[in-house]
């Protein structure tokens, strides 16, 4: 028997929103500690990481581990039938082939059930190396959705330039080419504002817009998203998700670097 | 000579929106009482009947009896050019064959007349005969909407079961199957937000989708809206217009019953 | 050098939106006393001219007259880029083949620039002769764009009617046929929602539609439109832009008549 329950629907709905662009079908691997999904985009080309701790659950059993092959698209507009301010819980009996969304309203008048079949999906675990990453960054998650939408209109690939002082991107193209830099914070008054830069040492890396694009969609999740960079190791790109986990996305940087 | 003025442009332009997706075009008879169209929709599987009062129009004259064809879709267009705030006047002369509708600003300083042709319809007069109905539902008319909208996802059909407790809809196709319970309200405080079910016998109907989604056009006209069933007889769907009338419509059960 | 710096980006973003439909490209004419983009639209119907005073920019220096043919679908997406309350400033070398914008947010740690290839357009500077007209109409610009939006359904042209009592604007179509009359207002108690008349004499002139929906692309640049009209010469319909200029379009009438 599985089952976990939030009392708001809302986190779920972002959590959806944040992954569905990216992958058609997932694995949701439940155990004790948790929930994890795993796995690369459709084009296999970023990985996304999904972590859901179990003791920030409202409610969580997880009586064995469960593997439960979801198909996204599905779940996304399952998840839009609950209203936000829903409870919702996700229940599976051991060695179940489907899975059941309930959403129960405040005032419990309405109850919904939506069943959904599971789906046997090829599981590839990729090990993620612990890594020292040479810059992390934090910034605004809604400056850099709205670096990256602004961007790619000028090119397929951004550059990204850290150092001490800002971080720089830098996208270039037919219609001309574009710079935008962002200070490091020099009086963190409201940390979710803040630009903060730890840096080892100063890197300039091509990463397509297309994936960072894509990975924006998490935004609505947090205030604040950071990038882990290093030099021909995947940038991982995180956001946390209130007190209940994380979502990283990880993407290799493009090897004919254009820097500007 | 027939004149009719509403001294709120909004509540006519909701009118048509409620019902230029299933009609084309419709006859309006005018007479003393009011008006009324009647009409099937466009594919010949619901009926809509629209009834306004004269008695609660701002003027209201009918020297004769009227039969107006109008383009439902035109009529909208025209509608639209009102400001919300506008008083309409819809105007014709017997025998006419056009119809005149004239919005005046609040202040009086913008006067529109916009002119339209009138178009000879075949009329079928259904007589829609009385029914005591095993179970009549009320219940908000967003709620509604969105179950619809919600069930539309999963199927074509909606089984609607409606017992003492409450009332069930459910859907079930490819993706998963799926079920709403809304209770009976047990404390009636906010009537427009409440359940409230009579009941003479349980009864478990199919519907199509397509035309229960094409009826909630009308949610903006009320809080509520009221569900009159009785087995193998056509679904009520009804609107009151506030105290100027209200809308209908009626829609057979399916045959085959995917009871879930 | 050239160089032109406005406190807020949203003139200029609001300035684009509303040429940018009538021109594909347009020379900016550089020179000690502003800024002046004068041309025919794309179809070669409607004039488009475009007047900013260096004296209200908040930076200004042109030490050489300088003309930038530029991409104005370029330019509107660069600005896009810029939040409104960005100072943007606007910086070309003498004789250089690019112009660059730059965008520096309030708290000075956002800094974009943004640099775009200039073209080599042709130039056909059209003398516009001072002309007395028979009626200079003032009206809100949020109404003007309003009627021309809503009677743009009934025909491809617009007569417009302007006596001394008031302005009327009509269209006539397959679906009907439309009048929206606007009393000139008798006290003009709030200016930019009056309508008010200058008038030496009575004109009834047809427009084409679809030039005077594209002029009202402007009407959020000013709460007011005036339109200047005299038989058999081109409307003038002109907004002012705050302190800084103003943009004009002109529109010849239309030869065939059709009153009503």
């Amino acid at each position: 028997m599985f089952e976990a329950r939030l009392v708001n629907a809302t986190i779920l709905k972002k959590i959806l929103d944040a992954v569905k662009d990216l992958l058609n079908e997932g694995t949701f691997d439940c155990s004790d500690s948790g929930i994890q999904l795993q796995a690369m985009d459709n084009s296999h080309v970023s990985l996304v990481s999904l972590t859901l701790r179990s003791d920030s659950f409202d409610k969580f059993r997880c009586d064995r581990n469960l593997s439960m092959g979801m198909n996204l698209g599905t779940m996304a507009k399952i998840l839009k039938c609950a209203n936000n301010d829903d409870t919702v819980t996700i229940k599976a009996q051991d060695n179940a082939d489907t899975v059941t969304f309930m959403f129960e309203s405040q005032n419990h008048e309405k109850v919904s059930d939506y069943e959904m079949k599971l789906m046997n999906l090829d599981q590839e675990h990729l090990g993620i190396p612990d890594t020292d990453y040479s810059c992390v960054v934090r910034m605004p998650s809604m400056e850099f959705a709205r670096i990256c939408r602004d961007l790619a209109q000028f090119s397929e690939s951004i550059v990204i330039c850290c150092t001490k002082e800002g971080i720089k991107l830098s996208a270039s193209g037919d219609l001309g080419s574009a710079n935008v830099k962002l200070a490091q914070t020099s009086n963190v008054d409201k940390e979710e504002e803040a630009v903060i830069i730890e840096m080892q040492e100063q890197v300039t890396l091509t990463f397509a817009c297309r994936y960072l694009n894509a990975f924006t969609k998490a935004t609505p999740l947090c205030n604040q998203v950071q990038l882990s960079m290093s030099a021909d190791v995947p940038l991982v790109v995180e956001y946390r998700i209130s007190d209940l986990g994380h979502i990283r996305y990880y993407l290799a940087p493009k090897i004919e670097e254009d820097e500007s």
